[in-house]
């Protein structure tokens, strides 16, 4: 199995969790979505139509979508299952993993503070504020998801005893996040839940300074002052 | 079973489509968007901690973000399935749906829109040039998957015969897209899907001008010239 990924995007981190909570071993190719690797025409053609990170391919079988990817890995390895078999529990994690997946990521990734940056002209102040305003009220959300679902299941997980499909959203949510330097501690669930992945070897091998394709913040770089068109969350 | 919805929401729309497929009576709540009704500190607490449409709730169970929904309807209610069963075809119906639930509608909802506006102060041509970019970057990747999927498949639906999660989400994201003023004329494959749904009975059920929230667009406004805060995909 192939997978094609970028160290700091976190729809590739995601699938990098699944795959390490599972065990499988697979072939990761870096695409470097900062040098625009991922709409190259060969990318486009042969690996993912969508243009995006991360794929998977398997043969003729080729796949975009991180959920998608999550979801067809857990049919093809089903231990341990990511979306829980019971009805009520599959659903609220699915909610949980929409919810990131939809009403956060998507306003803070690379493409959409370029696009403010460099064609709306928008000061990196306020694109500064952009990321900082869809994370905080993203994160709200999540956190009284996590206070329903802890009130059924408790941690130290988003659902309980076991990492599900919600946690391998919300690790790199909330990395990138902090990377950006956005203020995470009233958000005090995600927050253990965050501290917990820190000490599982699966997060670990996961996270994205353990990647082949991990580039290192230029000398002196901080997550406040690394160059604008580096900083952002991928 | 009590669904929470508005009538313009492309979320809700999907929503609505898989309940009309499946033959599924709900009782239907308008919650207006526009007027902020999603927000409001009882909807929060009682009916979803999200803060958007739409919602599900049937006696202590709530759920929110309409693919958990969707696939919650779909374990419940499997006949039409719109989650296939076979591993590959199922990974690509979720594909296609995740790339316009993720890449697409949430660039240009109206929260989003309202940001631009009213935060940051964009003109009204740059805000219509936003949604226009992002809808048509992400109609060219959906087409690209799509020749792929009726290669194998063909139509009239994305994946042949039937419809399935895949159609639930593109006809409210082409719906709003057209009523937005978006040249769609290059997406032929999911205009043809388009014209096909349109004459399909759960989807025409499904339309938000069929809804019991239905608000009529003030007299003379068109999709080019409605008021600034309500030509807003919702």
């Amino acid at each position: 199995m192939d997978i094609y990924s970028f160290f700091n995007s976190s729809t590739s981190w995601r699938v990098r969790i699944a795959l390490a909570l599972k065990g499988v071993e697979a072939d990761f190719h870096g695409v470097n979505i900062r040098a625009g690797a991922h709409r190259e025409a060969d990318y486009v053609a042969r690996i993912n139509p969508s243009a995006s990170v991360p794929a998977v391919v398997e043969g003729a079988f080729h796949l975009g979508q991180s959920l998608a990817i999550i979801d067809w890995l857990d049919g093809k390895y089903p231990q341990p299952r990511l979306l829980p078999a019971e009805a009520q529990l599959r659903a609220h994690v699915l909610e949980l993993s929409q919810l990131i997946a939809c009403d956060i990521h998507p306003l803070n990734n690379l493409r959409i503070l370029k696009y403010l940056r460099e064609t709306l002209e928008v000061s990196q102040q306020r694109t500064d504020e952009w990321y900082k305003h869809w994370s905080a009220e993203g994160m709200e959300a999540v956190e009284r998801l996590l206070a329903q679902a802890w009130q059924t299941h408790g941690g130290p997980w988003c659902f309980g005893a076991a990492p599900t499909l919600a946690d391998c959203c919300l690790i790199p949510q909330f990395g990138n996040a902090q990377r950006m330097g956005c203020d995470l501690a009233p958000f005090k669930r995600a927050s253990a839940i965050f501290a917990h992945a820190a000490s599982h070897p699966a997060f670990i091998k996961a996270e994205p300074r353990n990647q082949p394709d991990y580039i290192p913040p230029a000398p002196g770089a901080t997550a406040a002052n690394v160059p604008s068109t580096k900083k952002v969350e991928e």
